[in-house]
């Protein structure tokens, strides 16, 4: 239980109404009780503000104007939000503790505070700073180093020498420093390039479920600080993803790309391989990115959804496309020399 | 081994030729044996009827006028494979077994019947329905709820609150109610929101290998009785998901988006967040959904395939498209004035 | 450590400058010190080449030609390089070990100088070739056969029945063998249909971290020798690989699709069910491939990334495109006609 004046004072913002209103947990406008406390940060809801249940709303102070219910007062209610949930969240954590059942080698150090969940392999030489908690079934490869405080779920393998920074998370299932997909064509078939880098990866950073991010060929992969990456994603060998940028799930870079910090990449995006992405750059869903992107702003490429039957006809049409370009200069050309003749 | 006759009992239809037939398992056309039934449904595979080995053949009345083997007589020879094959399954259910090997927290209620494999770890409050069998190396975290006669295959991780209907089917690696991808984003970087909502999935769904579904970020992430997923799929959290809807491998669903009943989403499709789409609409594969679809329908995207050379000519066409439009729409306004004024 | 008079005899390749050179591992031409071999294969990295640190540069006769440092010659120095880099990890091979905690059932036959790490599971009437190197927490189901020197990294797991032939590579969890996405529809909902085929793997395949390959829903899901898949791929039910082809990541193959042999499928594409690919054919990033591709060539379907602003308008002609280039037809006949009665 927190009061709304000890949230207001943890987030040195200010409330109004009544300071010792008792919270339990937050809660979206719709949903939440009188113990919840929750917010408006999208328009789309504003409908919601009045009839909801909740307790405490956090609301600009223009919001708030129409609204007589216990507020606490924020600039961003969204940012305020999440500070709040996670003043709630750190209630929640759990005493640290090492399984019994696990496979730690002897030369692994382990921090102060340290969980490790069952069946869990932490090879030869691991680094594991304190107050990490580690899910069940993880693999840690040799020489895998993380810093303070890192979530690292069940599932997750991390290979040999990968290192993380600090408060990096890391959801169920994703493969951290897997072998890039490094082949050299011979006349017999495939030769494999043996991937003798790893990933490096700042602070803060954040991997979702299922996410690939490949090692190195030679040199290393490399994320910088707080870069969140959502689930299902695929980061090839060699790739560089500069500090505070985001990725939506499902998308797919391919390897020896770079790209700044600050970018927004949309989910289903394909950014192939070489090439360079300018800091602060947008790309919406489901766009494939075949060049480098040099300036900053807003990019797309995906066909608009249309009813199968119109889809159809337009997309014949689509292949002859330039066929079509053509005729229409032609009859320019031809409808400016008509013109100028007359 | 199971005759004709005991096959056509079990699921109330008629046959023609030997009721004492033998089988002993269902086989493809081209590949069944005397002792396999096969089915013909597709019209494209009609020429193999003739030739099939196949001990028994599922038709309707009318494919099987042209056909002297035996026959199991069906309204939808498809349908009733599924249910033939479904009985021969169904003779190979292994006996319960619980490994010596595993981490099943002593809170936890596991029903009559349940098989548990090697290196799994069943968390603390978990209810584990009757008859459930589980692979190995899953974790089902605190307080998770299977209802009766799930399936959970080897390396699947449910997180802590999911709950889950009867007969739900979980293939491996797959990842249920890991945090939704919620941040916020203050002048110092992202602020992350903890995901506090849970997964709630009806009765008979079935999730494919490698698919995630992320827990809601404060209320729930919720799929319907009878939701169909394929392999890879993302869901993204307070997605909510109707009943019989089917999705094929690789689709995304972003957050807060709700799909209605009997919807038939393709592969490789992505849907944005926080809109809606009605029952019953089709989409077509790797086509983007960028707005709420309030019509049934059948529904497509994506560009047509081309030889790469023409597809760079048209592809350069396709970005001077509105002024190729303009040009034309120029053209047509000149032409109908000269043809008023002839 | 390695000489370069070593490796270049090792290859039956010749060398200029001191075969004394002591190497120890390979590098990037920016990165790599004097005990390392680099090499140079895209000539947009050839103004790295002078001021490279290399100990070594595998280069062809003309490159090499205005170097004054030691060289490996090589008509194919990205061939060479593969070479040389697996000489070296030759020799990191640990030696083989079967840790203490494993669920290996006695009926499983273990060949020589295999390594199974902790937590992993192999169940009744495997067969594991000598040599191969099982990773942590992996599942091979009953009767799963590996051929020799297979390695299969942590977190995988291979459905019962599936066949791995020599040499083949299975990184961290990939999910060999899962259930298709087999489901006839009836009035009440869906019919599951049990999948009772599997997965049949050349020589020398190599499948991605994450990568899911579904077992035949009938018959048998095969890839043929040396067939190289990317991470976070999805393989339907019944598809068939030929030799050699290699795919980049998140691509998904519909289930009973054939694809040729020597094929190069790039990353993010979609290819439908029930068709035929050619020998030969290459598939640029993203494209759906929704019908038989008869003769080998280079094919694409991507729309081209645009600035949003300018996308938008131009989608919204896309959607137009069939009656713009009926207002084209119209105009060009006209202008004939026009033409013709001058």
């Amino acid at each position: 239980m927190k009061t709304l004046r000890e949230l207001a004072d943890a987030l040195s913002l200010s409330f109004r109404g009544d300071g010792d209103t008792p919270l339990k947990a937050v809660g979206s406008l719709a949903n939440a009780q009188a113990d919840q406390i929750s917010f408006l940060a999208n328009s789309k809801y504003t409908h919601q503000l009045q009839d909801s249940k909740a307790g405490v709303v956090i609301l600009t102070e223009q919001m708030s104007a129409d609204y007589s219910g216990h507020v606490l007062l924020s600039d961003d209610p969204y940012v305020t939000f999440a500070k709040v949930a996670q003043l709630f969240a750190a209630c929640e954590r759990p005493e640290p503790h090492v399984h019994s059942q696990t496979a730690i080698d002897t030369s692994a150090q382990v921090g102060d505070g340290v969980s490790v969940g069952a069946f869990t392999v932490i090879e030869g030489d691991c680094v594991v700073g304190r107050g990490c908690q580690i899910g069940n079934q993880v693999t840690l490869g040799r020489g895998v180093v993380l810093g303070q405080d890192c979530i690292i779920k069940s599932g997750v393998t991390i290979e040999a020498g990968c290192q993380l920074g600090d408060r990096c998370v890391i959801h169920p299932g994703a493969v951290i420093g897997a072998d890039g997909f490094g082949l050299a064509r011979d006349k017999q078939g495939w030769v494999k390039i043996p991937q003798t880098g790893v990933v490096i990866m700042g602070d803060d950073c954040e991997v979702g479920a299922n996410t690939t991010i490949d090692c190195g060929a030679i040199d290393d992969t490399v994320l910088g600080n707080d870069v969140r990456l959502d689930n299902q994603i695929q980061i090839g060998h060699n790739v560089q993803i500069g500090d505070h940028t985001a990725m939506a799930g499902c998308t797919a870079v391919a390897g020896s790309t770079t790209i700044g910090k600050n970018c927004l990449i949309g989910g289903g995006v394909g950014i192939v391989g070489h090439i360079n992405i300018a800091d602060g750059v947008v790309v919406q869903a489901m766009s494939l990115v075949t060049h480098s992107i040099k300036e900053p702003g807003n990019y797309s490429a995906a066909s608009p959804l249309q009813k199968t039957a119109e889809w159809r006809r337009n997309a014949v049409r689509y292949r002859q496309l330039d066929q079509m370009a053509k005729k229409v200069n032609d009859l320019v050309k031809k409808n400016q020399k008509e013109t100028s003749n007359e």
